[in-house]
């Protein structure tokens, strides 16, 4: 499996780009003709410089408005192909890109347009290049691919062959059943591009929101079936227009890019990467924490009934667990300063090393870990927040972690105040990274995305996104600022949901404990009793505990407690399913982010107490 | 004219919100439910609120899905707006808003709908209050405001009326003259939004981009024509959704939402607004300089041809002039560091105090000026990134403003180097005001503004808008990235462009002077002779001379010359306009910007020189 990357996909100047994809491990690129015009490089230098990183240039792009044109437009067109034929010879490029005409006044002759490409492959074969053909989603008279091979079908040039784009396929709905029909050898490149499902006018949504395969809505897994049964060996090549992309640091968008052609190329059996092992639950969640914030965060966990495992064996970090909760507060990570921060997620399976594996062929960095003598040999890698996913069974084997902290008191796992596990984790993520984070997480630890989720905080929207395991016992929720800009109040949050026996109970034996819990407006149980049929005596108990409500149309329930914060990003919640409840209370998200703008507790403290 | 606005409109704090209505001027707000629900504050302390800053509370809103369900539901619909009515006595609100039923399930009987909407508004009129129903773009069978209407006729309660929103009714592409068939008293409310014009999905479109009359493609002016001549008095009230507004800082949005309000008012002669007097040049660019800065600015001003006309009588501000072009370097500003930046424009008219007095009345605050004896009194605003703007005569009046400068020797004005004037000017924008900068420019200067462009930078997407004087001979132009995110790198760029004589003439001369000239990629001189039929000849001069070229489809051609940085954020650039041409050569702008990080010159020099 040959793969390949547009430059209009990366970020930078064109050196950039090829450095970045070569890096990333691509075997070629298309050279966008806006990033040759606009480099200083003349075509021999960009050339030498692609042979440098061991990168072939697959394809010069676009040429387009050639076809369905007047014969005086035609000449033109012949004369600028020339240039460009010449062009791409000092290159290197075997194979130019030609577009469906898009202009008001295209002619819509399909045998003229064969007749006139088959003039311009003439001249292409005279320069020992090939022309493929694509038609554009939003092509004036040929927009569909049937459309473009029948021209390049009726042209029957050798050096004519078509190039499918799954984009221009896919966002018209065209079945891409009948590539299958096209002959291999004829079909001269393949484009892919994924997108969400977003309706919009097509160009706009082509020249903003296309994403990389797995990334989007785009069933490209059957769509590389038919390629691939069609007889297509050239390269999968990667032609994406995304705004965020198009301003991300280029290295680590052509990793992201990448991962995503491997993905996909294991989806269809056309690459070997190890399986993923099922990612069984969070053995633990790392908290960086600085002198106050570590005392703090101590002080909150021992009041919610967490009990103090005791220290690693030669690190400054400690075991708190209640349950199967196990929480290690890391006072000597440094990277949060006096804050607090989620620094590490440690991931149980049945086979961390095999984990680790997959996580190195799809491009995730192992990360260097100190480890003492006799100590758990644990694989790390880094996720795109810089959040540490490390590899770990609890249980048993060389990497069994709980080994490597001193047991105190022999602690039995109880449950204190009604707190049996994690639930979920919840990251927010850098902007302009959040589909290289979604796509990370299903590819790298094989979880499953549900759809995103808008939010809307009182200094804007957040998008939130869960990443579920498939038996739903590994939960994970990433957010992001809708849009940049903003002053990021409240938009970069971490917390950690604990699993509760009995949300209600915890609340008051928490409350009596001390714990400083997130105080909800009265005015919310006023309308929680205006819109369901709780009936005023459990709309009471949830008002005395301060517990938030959220129910299915399947008679699922959902209740919440919520911490306030622990220094400026973190807090806590303990959350309870009833009857198969499958979400993460959404609706309660606006209350909960306004009540942590109020920054009011119920006992009178501030948030940042 | 009474204007009100949406919380929804507004980010914060329930508190916040109201407390930036009030400082902006509005009479009244609508609350948002979630926005109460959300707030620690009991509905009588909000009324307390309200009442303590001046502000009605007019409309509470919205309740969803009443109309149109069995009978089970309307019960329960009924005892939910029972709650609500009671919470709106304590809020003060009188109207309550009810939007078309959207549910999948909804009852498609008018008849029915009308008997629901009766009973409710029987119901609210014990409670004291009145229903306002409105037919979202996007409810089930209810969509458009005339069958909103017919129900409401057809119910026929005197609690009952209409709610026109100006975004349900155009996004539609509804014919809203068919307003002025509804008896004015039975509008109960009225609900303003603009949009640009996009083609995506009514929901997605109405939940993140609508913006401020003014600010979009609707044509409110006749939309309101309507609605007067239906005879509604009732309060003008801004419903906007909008993803910028609602993480921008809200004292800010209510000062650009009342403004184009007044703006509107002025359109459809409903307020009264002291005309804009045309905006006729800019009299002078004034950037802030540093001490490096300062000298590296004048050194090349210098080169281009300025010459020094002398120092300002009390401040460290030196005027530089060629032929009517006029730059004001101030060393004393102090906030641009050691970089240059463009920190106030001058602009002429007729009548200064006129401009200053609208300005004023359209919400911008009035800049204390320090001023010597004798000096000119310059009235003076902030624009929304800061900029100053001085509204000045440079012939005439106690606003002469170069009276205020010492002239060394008499300056004529010649152009050493073809430089005739200012072509235009071009100032980056803060990414979440964008909108407002247009406005601004819009209402408070009366120019008008062209539709945005996209330019691809090597790191990521700019949106980039013209704003013109009605004779062409004032131009602006404004950007911002297309996201936030990014690194910001060439995101922030301002310059200002001379007009020339002779712009190859100018390269030459200016070369010979030393001016350190942008360098431009020999690739894009080559395609240049691809895609154009300029001849050999023609192409070899303007690569000789380092100019860009630009032509529209009516003959008319735009030649550019750029200079290098001035610091990290400023640069020059000369143009020339040949046979009307009437843009500003954006399609070199990706060419411009990748020079520009290419950091190379032709004579070798460091961009950062």
């Amino acid at each position: 499996m040959r793969t390949a990357i547009a430059t209009v996909s990366l970020s930078g100047s064109l050196e950039d780009k090829l450095a970045a994809a070569a890096s990333a491990g691509f075997d070629g690129v298309e050279i966008f003709e806006p990033d040759l015009v606009a480099s200083p490089l003349s075509p021999a230098r960009v050339r030498e410089t692609a042979d440098g990183l061991g990168l072939s240039i697959d394809m010069y792009q676009p040429f387009r408005d050639f076809e369905g044109v007047g014969p005086e437009r035609l000449e033109a067109n012949l004369r600028r192909a020339r240039r460009k034929f010449e062009l791409m010879g000092e290159l290197g490029a075997g194979t130019m890109l030609v577009c469906s005409n898009v202009a008001e006044d295209a002619i819509d002759d399909p045998e003229l347009s064969a007749a006139q490409l088959h003039r311009l492959a003439e001249e292409a074969q005279q320069h020992g290049v090939r022309i493929a053909f694509e038609a554009l989603a939003w092509g004036r008279h040929i927009s569909d691919y049937r459309d473009a091979w029948a021209v390049v079908e009726r042209a029957d040039h050798p050096a004519l062959g078509t190039c499918l784009d799954s984009f221009h396929i896919l966002s018209r709905g065209s079945d891409p059943a009948a590539i299958e029909r096209i002959p291999g050898d004829k079909i001269f490149y393949l484009q892919l591009a994924d997108a969400p499902v977003l309706g919009m006018d097509v160009l706009q949504w082509s020249r903003h929101h296309r994403c990389f395969p797995g990334q989007g809505g785009f069933d490209l897994a059957a769509f590389m079936g038919h390629v691939r049964a069609a007889g297509y060996d050239g390269p999968w090549s990667l032609e994406v227009f995304n705004d965020h992309f198009r301003q991300a640091e280029p290295e680590r968008i052509a990793v992201d890019a990448r991962r995503s052609l491997l993905a996909l190329g294991e989806q269809v059996g056309a690459a070997d990467v190890p399986p993923a092992p099922r990612a069984e639950r969070f053995a633990f969640a790392e908290l960086a924490v600085g002198p106050a914030s570590g005392d703090r965060a101590a002080e909150v966990l021992e009041a919610m009934g967490f009990a103090h495992v005791g220290p690693h064996r030669s690190k400054p970090v400690h075991q708190w667990r209640q349950g199967d909760a196990r929480v290690l507060l890391n006072h000597g990570d440094g990277h949060a300063g006096d804050d607090a921060l989620v620094s590490a997620l440690g991931v149980e399976s049945a086979d961390p090393d095999g984990a680790a594996a997959r996580a190195e062929d799809l491009g995730a960095a192992l990360l260097p870990r100190r480890r003492g003598p006799g100590e758990a040999d644990l694989a790390a890698i880094a996720a795109p927040d810089d959040t540490t996913v490390l590899f770990c069974r609890t249980t048993s084997g060389r990497d069994l972690w709980v080994g490597d902290f001193v047991d105190l008191e022999g602690h039995p796992g109880g449950d204190e105040c009604g707190i049996t596990g994690v639930d979920h984790i919840v990251l927010s993520q850098p902007f302009d990274y959040f589909d290289e984070a979604v796509l990370f997480y299903r590819s790298v630890l094989g979880l499953e995305p549900r759809s995103a989720q808008d939010v809307a905080a009182p200094h804007g929207l957040l998008s939130s996104r869960a990443l579920e395991a498939a038996d739903g016992r590994l939960r994970l929720a990433i957010t992001v600022p809708r849009l940049g800009g903003g002053d990021g109040r409240l938009g970069e949050l971490q917390h950690v949901a604990f699993a509760g026996r009995d949300v209600l109970g915890s609340a008051h034996r928490m409350r009596e404990r001390g714990v400083p819990l997130l105080a909800v407006p009265d005015n919310y149980y006023e309308d929680l009793e205006a819109r369901t049929d709780l009936g005023p005596e459990r709309i009471e108990a949830l008002r005395a505990a301060g517990v938030l409500y959220d129910a299915d149309d399947r008679g699922g329930e959902f209740l919440q407690l919520f911490t306030e914060m622990i220094g400026d990003r973190l807090f806590f919640e303990v959350v309870q399913r009833v009857g198969g409840y499958d979400g993460y209370g959404a609706a309660n998200s606006p209350v909960r982010l306004a009540a942590q703008l109020n920054n009011v507790t119920q006992d009178g403290r501030g948030v940042h107490a």
